[in-house]
């Protein structure tokens, strides 16, 4: 695969998914799969995705603020914008890694600090 | 620049940061400078090389990731192994934008909900 498809599959997951819209962003992603953020880790792509709803019901806006990428890898850095005052702005990091040119590691990094009083406030915890 | 340069320099300064080499750090940083991390913000070569030695004493080794460069751009991805039990490993993303060659802005990514604890009890907070 070369960088451009890298490029391609990453935006096109980054739009999907940042749209609600489930079934593009789940083909960009390989039937192996892998999750890990400081909140959640999963190996079910249908699992990953299933959270992405209730997430998305804060989220106000996203500035992308920078995107790198090789044949096989990619690293987006973006600010999430929610209307939850306890997380105001979330920065976050997302590593992708590509088999084939779908995506089969996801690495999220954010500050998940904010994030346990609200999950303890709504019992997610 | 070239992503040939931004890769010499991120490296030289991750090296270097890790190694304790702080003048060698410090030479890979621009006049203007500005670090921004869940726990500090900065707008000082010298206030942020500072507090290196005290984080250098808890880190037992470092796990690169991943490394994405561009002309003007660069994103490690990292996990710090450290010898705080309560720490533990720190995944951490870092992006750079460089400006003639020098590292200009750092952003800093981790999930720093362990260290409030830890600073809470150093009495750091």
């Amino acid at each position: 695969m070369t960088t451009a498809t890298t490029r391609t599959t990453v935006r096109a997951y980054h739009r999907a998914r940042f749209q609600g819209d489930i079934p593009a962003a789940a083909r960009t992603l390989g039937e192996s799969f892998h999750f890990q953020s400081p909140l959640v880790t999963s190996d079910s792509t249908h699992q990953h995705l299933g959270g992405l709803e209730a997430f998305l019901g804060i989220v106000t806006g996203v500035d992308l603020v920078s995107e790198l990428y090789s044949e096989s890898e990619a690293t987006l850095i973006y600010d999430v914008h929610t209307s939850v005052p306890a997380i105001g702005t979330q920065r976050t990091a997302e590593h992708f890694h590509l088999t084939d040119g779908r995506i089969d590691t996801i690495r999220l990094i954010f500050d998940a600090t904010p994030w346990h009083a609200v999950m303890q406030a709504a019992d997610l915890s």
